[in-house]
């Protein structure tokens, strides 16, 4: 069975443990404070133009979010988000456990518009009741969004204006930055996220590490005591180096945005297959993840061979898929692939 | 100014008045455990026809609501209500501050379906990924609905029925209970709340008391233990007698539901005449709130000697008012209404 | 039986009942947002001898301090309590469920120390793991402390030079307030308190009002939003003038501290009848409530008359009980309990 | 410089790098639902001698007691643990952050005692205001406790029996269990283990692991939707193989066991070398874990080559000290040790 279900079926780059392994009987200091985690620190100012910045590495999606949005919200805040985003429907209630809640906003582009973050704030303030009410004070985006799509420049321009106008923290989850970044369709920066967001993350579980999201906080009072949170919230790794080397790695050689460049490479040409047999997507992603609304008996010989998610259903007859690429997706897995789009839909 | 925009703009029947003020130098238990918060206990259960109910008395609706959801709800279980309903968006994320998702579900008519549950707990089952998600394990109605619709008893039933298939808590948020108990169109008896829910309560502070909700458990899982849920969420009141107290007045002597049948009847009288000038309703209420749709213009004449909730915009031209009755309205107070409905739209 | 046991078993001073035979079928607004309730603002601030406090009143103890107490801490911080304070051990974890650890200190006096509370925070701030603990970020008094005990104006003085130090809110549960206000032993005014501490609250249920605290809050950080607080809490009145009115009519023409001041007056009688029949005292009380040591015998006499609470078991033959007085304690019972102390232990 | 300050410096050991490489790019399944991981889980069960045990893998011992603990308890409900514990005073408060109160209790021993065990719940349900405290519903013991003593096999029989007589879950700590099970005094076995507790974890991070903790429940009431609370408190590694994997790794060919036996018969020469110059311990030890107490001056002399930790002063002269070995140290560095012990304090 060839795996396209998701962008983190096998380990990470080999050279991520070729350096554990050089480090491993390495003495180092624990809990994130050692000089390899320091190192990788560095790195990530470097790339982001600034020296001003906090910067944390997590183990996963779900412990980032609630840890930043925990920082950031007093009791009676709430974060915005999408109807679809990961926060909103993907994470248990990790959010709400913590104690806010989510205010989720429908979205038939999976992303977040100005308007509409200004439409809530509005409504929130000129309600007379609004104490009736959980107070917004953060918006969440996914960058890229669930379904692969992506902010652009102006976009999130927009949004950090509507963030300044209501005094909302703007984050953006960036478990799948890579591929945003690498996009054809891409006209941000990691300097414009550092920029235009309050704090972001660089994600590392699903482009080429073991696991690792490196978190990036340029807002001084997000900033502030943002270690106790780690810990408090699980995410204090006592062999911490193991993170921090890890984004060392990857953020060395320009190797990051070179296994992003690539997956997103080896999608384009799978959605190039499925546009050529006609197949019409659920998304227009340019990311590494796409969408294609098949017919429910292409999915039965596509089961044969492949693992792939299927999701939605669109009608009697078609649902959506999902096919991911990633750093380990190989040429061959992806001409295997092409050539059964052509077989099965053709 | 007369005040039609709620049901609790002045204070309580007399006789609960005179009752306290009977009552005020009698050396009493703290902490409900005394004799006249015992009598009203009674009074409840006989209501319900069933001797085997916890009966507590809480101050107020979010209190309430908040209380008897964290005591029900392990961490990773949320509630499913309306996206209208009162703990979704009016009580400042309480049930969020607690740890617990509110799953949010659209309603045109403001109540939820047994329908509609039934699909969000197969959607969450048979989700391959369900543990990502909060688990839905109670029910919340409320009942009259805030649009001041009610559920009929077989509409009860069938949520009741999902409720058993899904092992989901049904619990009714009665904050306005008398007023739907009094509709003209109710089928539905306190025996057959305390039959089809797990947990439900008896407004007072909307209809009659200085405040207090009766909370009225049939399940005895819920029962356990319920007082420390109230004492840690702050709804122990050293004089609990006062609530208790309350109570027993209103349910003697018929008192809460006379009461609310005067208030519904002067709502379906001022129902009437908006009717016969041609107004519509957002809502097709037979409780004391009714929610007409009116042209701007008539909502300036009616500022002029009128307090009313003026809420969503339907149109350019209209917008959705509330006028509610309550025990202390007048048949004056609801004449001169009547008499300005026919001046301001005849 | 005469009911000694705590100081909440009537209800409330007739003026308060009359105020509110008085307003009960005015129009008033909902919430706390009436004019009855700003008048009784307008008395706490001038009492206080401030403009600049936000004056809110909440229903009960664990409901003010849960809500004073999340409004003001984030999620990584705890607030600093006396062992046997309130917070610490009567309240249901109520702290804890709202997110926050109470560090309990223990106390031979039943107070904190501007030292013991140094101690801690420079524990705390010089350990180099600081991170992993609780940051104390709220001091958290009872005054009178639950033994009776109240502070002096030197101690609260040297208490608020350490949270200025620490940069710790201060705050003083004054539930008895009153009793404390009017010991011989006294020597802090309202407008101490209002200066010393962040926020405060003057307690109404076990001070003469059916129930009520009048929270007083100088540190504007801690106004800000604070009404959000209230209502995610559950302390948003819908009737809110009930808790205003209790304070306009405690406020007027010296009532609060005259009834304090009977009380502590009472109180000491019967402490001057215990000590001369050799009784000593768990504490050394000048407030309303007397802890004697007494002979197990002597209890099963006063068992036969009397309603008390025993406490602690101080060896084989002797136990702590507490005697309470209050608004509602009349001449006549005094005196008889006074006979009969002399009776049994004498 | 030579570290002995903990036993997580180094990374792991060598067969765990071996096959992460090998796995490296083998397709799994994400969320723990691979193969490997079901391999490692019955290998635990294997061990403990029991097919009817839950296992699940977790990162680290803050994220794995928050979830055992939220999992485990209702909102009105605590654990306790004693005042030393590492839920207690070292996790930042997560217990409380998750909504729950950590009854701490002092302890000479750094241990719990079944009498005090009783003790605390037999003065919570004869207190007639039982509902206005925390429910004990838990009891958390560290094994090796924090001064690295451990618990016999009667004193967990006799905790046993407490928790069943007031119905509380037992919950073991085990981040250092290899240290424990490998000490010269202990007479407990994994069978004991999951015999006697209803959930308790076998440590990684600290016995040769990159990270990772295997919870292993025995009580199915705690089994039942754990993964939710994995989820939930973000410990739902997507790549959660390489937890599986480790603990594959480490329970194959005793290397555990061997791995730990090894460290503290380390510990054990280092403590004779101490013993023999007259120094005594803070705690009696025999486990990995020595607490020597040392003249100050003799501090600064280690300080020039060793890394360790400086806890509690004893007096103006004497701090305790912490040395740990973990599987990474070396005979070399032991000797090191043993012949500074011996020039410096000699």
């Amino acid at each position: 069975m060839l795996r396209f279900e998701c962008d983190y079926t096998e380990g990470c780059i080999p050279e991520i443990l070729e350096a554990i392994a050089r480090e491993n009987h390495t003495q180092l200091q624990g809990y994130s404070e050692d000089t390899v985690t320091e190192r990788a620190r560095a790195k990530v100012k470097a790339l982001c133009g600034r020296d001003d910045l906090a910067v944390h590495f997590l183990v996963g999606g779900t412990q980032a979010n609630t840890t930043v949005i925990a920082a950031a919200l007093r009791h009676h805040q709430g974060v915005i988000a999408a109807a679809q985003g990961h926060i909103a429907c993907h994470e248990t209630g990790a959010i709400e456990a913590a104690g806010h809640k989510v205010i989720a906003l429908p979205s038939d582009t999976g992303r977040l518009t100005a308007r509409q973050i200004d439409q809530v704030c509005a409504a929130h303030w000129f309600d007379p009741s609004f104490e009736h009410q959980t107070q917004p004070a953060m918006v969440y985006l996914s960058h890229p969004a669930e379904n692969g799509t992506i902010y652009s420049l102006s976009e999130l321009e927009e949004i950090r204006a509507v963030c300044d106008k209501w005094h909302l923290f703007l984050f953006l989850d960036g478990a799948r930055l890579g591929y945003a970044l690498a996009s054809p369709r891409n006209d941000v920066s990691l300097q414009d996220l550092a920029r235009l967001t309050d704090v972001f993350y660089i994600g590392g579980t699903k482009v080429g590490a073991l696991f690792g999201e490196a978190v990036v906080i340029s807002h001084p009072e997000l900033a502030r005591d943002f270690r106790y949170h780690i810990k408090q919230r699980g995410g204090m790794l006592a062999k911490g180096w193991l993170l921090g080397l890890q984004f060392d790695v990857l953020l060395e050689n320009d190797r990051y945005m070179a296994i992003s460049r690539k997956a997103v490479a080896q999608a384009m040409e799978i959605k190039k297959a499925f546009e050529e047999v006609g197949v019409s997507f659920w998304s227009d992603s340019y990311t590494n993840q796409l969408f294609p609304i098949l017919p429910n008996e292409a999915l039965k010989q596509f089961d044969e061979n492949y693992v792939y998610n299927a999701g939605e259903k669109i009608d009697e007859g078609h649902t959506v898929a999902r096919f991911c690429t990633s750093w380990a997706t190989t040429d061959a897995q992806v001409q295997a692939l092409i050539a059964d789009i052509r077989r099965i839909l053709g």
